[in-house]
């Protein structure tokens, strides 16, 4: 194989994933194409579904390779893709190359990425100690209980432990390699409810008025610092998302009132804690919260990984990369229980929208990366 | 005539107007017994129905009588009950004694008050210079938009001008006699919003959360003391009513949010006022106020009126009446704007409830106040 092979097949493995519609949860045939691209280049190749209504079922794919023994790299992503909605110039699953984009949907988010990682495998010396594995998802744009968790799974269940994750997401933000994600913050969504006694405005001292109890809970809320925040992540932020009193009647005083908020939170705090310390501030005026966890912050500290990263985008692209840990939640939150992770991938300017597509040369450019990243984990001590 | 026969007519005038089912509005049969009871006394009889849908037609009585120079003493009311509901032990539309007591839907509000008031005058002496007139709506339970505005403009049109009014409410609280209410107070009703920058909570720098805003006008508003109270008021109150964002999705910062406030204030301010200072308070963190003023306090201030009033109850009844204004509005807060008002009638504890019920001995001591209070306010020098 030679460098310039690869660089040409990257265009054609991206227009094979692309064709296949695989809006979200992706099944079949977009798994089959990608199957049908590792199983040449010596994978070993295991899909799966799980999952029941409402949430499931999902299809699911791990891929992995040994030539001896040696550390660990794994590569995750996910071939669903969101709807691509109306208004596309051209039919968002039929790939089409228009001056130097490629056009469809999932070019940056990801399958160009996926294609990108395929092809540097295409590029790489025989003789590379340790594993390579690939951990796909056709559920990370919809529910994502049954994709990369089951795909842990079913790791955990074969031995498979990964040293050294990189999870593909388009983190580029301008130009491809000027971001890459070193982790994310958590998020916690609370209710929270005050209950009073309804009565009659004209006679409030047979009332008792929830809202001003509520309001003041708010008012707490909305005066916390929860921290400054860290090298490494923004100060984390409270919205008060809604309330709701639901009193029609102007004469009434009404019995309860209700509000939601969402918090983003960095590695300084834990969901638990949060709802701990806001259920403190609302039982002072009677309130009670509930509470639902979306996700913990995670944090791969700069080192190796990062490292080994920003060299090979330096090495490629000349530029030195944020590392960054903004944005909502993915999967690398899951993968970080593993391994070190980071997320590194295209472009995400047409991310999620309408005509979405990615610079044939960042394509190109991708492959070049993933594969200095590659041989470089390779090279790594184990458990690095 | 004579007092054992007044005192035996009061239930015969009640049962009669009982008998019509006049829930509001009140049309036809109950205002035909008024005048069939009002004509053989002298009274002339004035029946017109005014106003259009959806606040009409409204039927209403305008009677008067004048037996030579002197001042004009007018009584006020209202014909219209409250729907009685199910559950009555007997037909709430069928009067009945059991025991003491006289059951009917408008016992206590109020055509008990106006039998009383009918029977009172049959007993007076011929001799009385002065006007007498009785101001007898069909909707004060209702929308009150035709109903004793559309008679003081009758009453303007015909010349008639009331020097002292009494309302007929049931100001009573626990014994006969034991509350005149001397004033009311205002009410307005005001809705508050702020607008923001709907976004996503990931990215809180793209939008504006309109909440936190709101929170502090409403905070800033539930801090304000309008006043103390006065010697005849108590303090004017603000009740938070309402609070609405209506986002249902819990990464979504909303782009509004709205509340409302009700406030029950007394003459220390005005509703234009009030709506000044929360309007002020409200832009403050970018919010406008829509408002809705339901009405404007008064007082009529303690003096020949409530002396006349509060002598006639103690003489028949020995008790020192409470000078009140509490409790909602009602129509004497219009009533105010011609000549010094006071409300005084039954005991309230049965009214807009089931089995409505007045005591057969209040309506015969009712009969004997306001028969005194007729006797001396045509005593009364004009304009007292
Ligand atoms: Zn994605
Ligand atoms: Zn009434």
């Amino acid at each position: 194989m030679t460098m310039t092979r690869a660089n040409d097949d990257v265009v054609a493995l991206a227009r094979q994933l692309l064709a296949c519609p695989s809006v979200t949860p992706a099944t079949g045939a977009v798994f089959a194409a990608l199957e049908d691209m590792l199983v040449p280049l010596g994978f070993t190749v295991d899909r799966f579904v799980v999952g029941e209504a409402p949430d499931g079922p999902v299809e699911n794919l791990l891929a992995w390779r040994t030539t001896g023994a040696g550390p660990h790299f794994a590569f995750a992503g996910h071939l669903d893709v969101v709807p691509p909605g109306p208004g596309w110039t051209s039919d968002p699953f039929a790939p089409e190359i228009r001056g130097d984009l490629l056009y469809g949907r999932g070019a940056v988010d990801m399958k160009g990425s996926i294609a990108a990682f395929v092809a540097a495998l295409g590029t790489l010396s025989d003789d590379l100690p340790g594993t390579i594995s690939l951990i796909i998802t056709g559920d990370e744009e919809g529910p994502a209980v049954y994709g990369t968790l089951a795909l842990m799974e079913r790791m955990a269940a074969r031995e498979l432990r990964p040293d050294l994750c990189v999870v593909g997401e388009p983190t580029s933000s301008t130009r491809l390699g000027d971001v890459v994600k070193i982790g994310r913050r958590g998020s916690v969504n609370m209710w929270i409810s005050v209950a009073g006694t309804q009565g009659h405005v004209a006679y409030p001292h047979l009332a008792d008025n929830p809202v001003p109890r509520l309001v003041r809970i708010l008012a707490a809320i909305d005066a916390l610092v929860l921290d400054e925040g860290t090298d490494w992540f923004q100060p984390s932020n409270i919205e008060i998302t809604d309330m709701e009193v639901g009193n029609p009647t102007t004469n009434v005083i009404p019995g309860a009132a209700n509000a939601r908020i969402s918090i983003r939170f960095n590695d300084q705090h834990s969901g638990a804690s949060l709802v701990e310390r806001i259920s403190a501030i609302a039982a002072v005026e009677g309130g009670t919260v509930m509470a639902k966890i979306s996700g913990e912050p995670f944090l791969t500290a700069p080192g190796t990984l990062s490292n080994l990263v920003s060299g090979a985008i330096r090495q490629v692209t000349g530029l030195e990369a944020e590392l960054s840990t903004t944005g909502g939640t993915s999967d690398a939150r899951f993968l970080s229980r593993l391994c070190p992770v980071v997320e590194f991938g295209l472009n995400n300017a047409t991310m999620h929208k309408l005509d979405e597509a990615v610079a044939v040369q960042d394509l190109r450019d991708l492959v070049e990366i993933y594969r200095l990243i590659v041989e470089r984990a390779l090279g790594q001590p184990v458990g690095a």
